[in-house]
């Protein structure tokens, strides 16, 4: 049988740890293809490049003959630059990641990684972007690597349903600690944000941007809900973002 | 009665002319405070600025007393700097646009204008995003500002219903042309994209991102249907992206 040809990809760059680790675990299930950005992209949310040039270059980063090209866009412009220019056909499925960091309930809004596992699942392409809630850059993503395996295995032998792709959190806790795999729903939760203001040498007035957490959400069938109980979260994830269920209602105004 | 607060924001930079069309009619319903980006975000999706400090500039560009304030981020962090920083207290409604070209169907998850209203709809404030599908600098803004008007208006009296923002996208039509507002649900539709690809003087190749839409959905309760048949159509759309209904599928997995 052939082998699935596999597009990989991130947000947090081509050199990242968590992209390599992804790749290893990708080489022992298909043909692996990397196209990702050359530089950070976290935060980026479903941004493209519409005003300036992308460039791409082939690179040779690990020493065993996969391909490998950096490009110079967002997440979403990598996976649309792979499946135009790129590959060779049609991947089998694109993941994404490992992710520096939790990619989990609202984070999914603001998601680099996860922008391309859906900019390749609006192209009908199974796709699966997978988070470490541990943003350290030396994260320990060994932990991960059987249960990533297992995940993508079962998505390439049962098709993942149309129009949806997954969320995959891992939680940030050793293999024999992880309880298991468990399909969440999205939970409810927001970042209090708090603007850290200062003033610079010319006298501008600046601000960073930080903020707490906080989970709105008491249900034990959330993403969150699980990995604080030592569990892998997988949250289908649609980007029909009709709110079908209130349509009914908003034709009740006088418009 | 007091006066509704409306935080007005967009896409394409303060000074663009949709804005100010917006804010024309916005002051006709209530106090506004401008805050948007300081250059044009189109296509940034829900980005957001982790990486460099955010700077604001309070700024006179209408000259009856409104405040208006710029800021050096996307549309997301205009909206989590006004909430936090700018504005007296919450607003009322959150606006945003009216953008210069479509944010129908596909276009919602790579929206700017969109991710403006997203983020205050996540902090649980109202909000709508309005486009018109008309790519040009000098669109004739005047023909919206009626229907602009009673869906601002309805959705102060009725609230937009919890979870959700409204996706607004108003036809290339005159304004007798228009036949009214109708609610829809988010078109099945994707971009064939093609890559014009170049090579620079020095050698080094590079890529323009370019593409044509492709409406993949043949229903007409959708808003590329409205659009085309001369409405207005309005999308409720929500936050979050758990596809429910595939969760029993996902269970069936061995993981």
């Amino acid at each position: 049988m052939e082998k699935p040809l596999i597009l990989v990809t991130n947000d947090d760059g081509i050199t990242a740890p968590g992209l390599r680790m992804l790749i290893t675990i990708m080489k022992k299930i298909g043909d692996v293809v990397v196209v990702a950005p050359d530089s950070p992209q976290s935060g980026m949310g479903h941004a493209i490049t519409l005003d300036t040039a992308l460039f791409s270059k082939k690179m040779k980063i690990d020493l065993d003959g996969i391909d490998e090209y950096s490009c110079s866009g967002t997440p979403a412009d990598c996976v649309k630059l792979a499946l135009q220019e790129i590959l060779p056909k049609r991947p089998d499925i694109c993941v994404s990641g490992i992710n520096h960091g939790s990619n989990s309930s609202i984070n999914v809004i603001y998601s680099g990684t996860m922008s391309a596992a859906v900019e390749a699942g609006i192209e009908g392409i199974p796709a699966i972007g997978f988070s470490l809630c541990d943003y350290s850059w030396n994260a320990d993503f060994e932990q991960a690597h059987d249960f990533i395996h297992s995940i993508v295995t079962q998505a390439l032998a049962n098709g993942i349903p149309k129009g949806t792709v997954l969320n995959v959190n891992i939680p940030k806790l050793t293999k024999n600690e992880i309880k298991g795999i468990k399909v969440c729903r999205q939970a409810r939760a927001n970042w209090k944000e708090k603007f850290d203001k200062r003033t610079n040498p010319m006298g501008k007035d600046y601000y960073w941007l930080t903020g707490e957490f906080e989970l709105l959400d008491k249900g034990e069938d959330t993403d969150e809900w699980a990995l604080a109980n030592g569990h892998i979260s997988v949250v289908p994830t649609q980007f029909d973002l009709t709110a079908h269920h209130v349509i009914q209602e908003l034709n009740t105004w006088e418009l």
